[in-house]
């Protein structure tokens, strides 16, 4: 069982590549899909796209299954909920932010109504 | 100017580091610190300590300030905004697995009652 802080590495390093984003995009759209699929919008050959599939393979965010030939791949929502949620705390500090610009313009506006008297 | 895709790679590869991940969650709950206040807790020296936040500051998570001798240290939510923003988008996906559980375990519920009568 790898624990909580090495998932997060994982899952952080494997989003890192915008071909690999690209297709966790995708699965997300339309559930599964063929590796054969997966390659196609891309100039990159199958051991390519199967080597970026190990190394979501590893972080865990995808699941595979074998019917005869073809490698079915699906999305596994787990890793990727822990990475937002651990983004998520920093939303506080977003709108705390975005509190005091605002704060800060309606103080600006009334200095420039006091001016304009 | 980085480009999005760009400033995510950055991101997440930023986010992979668990001792700044530690930094990032400081900064987040202090507001802004000095350079040997974020070594404090880490057994790292203060070089290691540039290093991890040069990497962020690559990344534009943090920015850096400079008065006399001490340089503050303070986040810059921007960037990790955005990556929330992108597996946000997850979050359908997520939800709409487990309604998809939810509707199984009530089928199978039904299923054992009809047994049961």
């Amino acid at each position: 069982m790898v624990k909580y802080p090495e998932r997060l590495d994982r899952t952080f390093a494997a989003l890192v590549d915008p071909t690999r984003r690209a297709m966790l995009a995708r699965l997300e759209r339309e559930g599964s899909a063929s590796v054969s699929e997966l390659a196609r919008p891309f100039a990159i050959k199958l051991p390519a796209v199967m080597k970026h599939l190990d190394v979501r393979d590893g972080a865990r965010l995808i699941t595979r299954s074998k019917v005869g030939r073809t490698v079915t791949v699906r999305l596994s929502p787990g890793p990727m909920r822990e990475a937002m949620d651990w983004l998520r705390r920093y939303e506080r500090f977003w709108s705390a932010s975005l509190d005091r610009l605002a704060a800060y313009a309606e103080s600006k506006e009334a200095e420039m109504r006091e001016k304009d008297r």
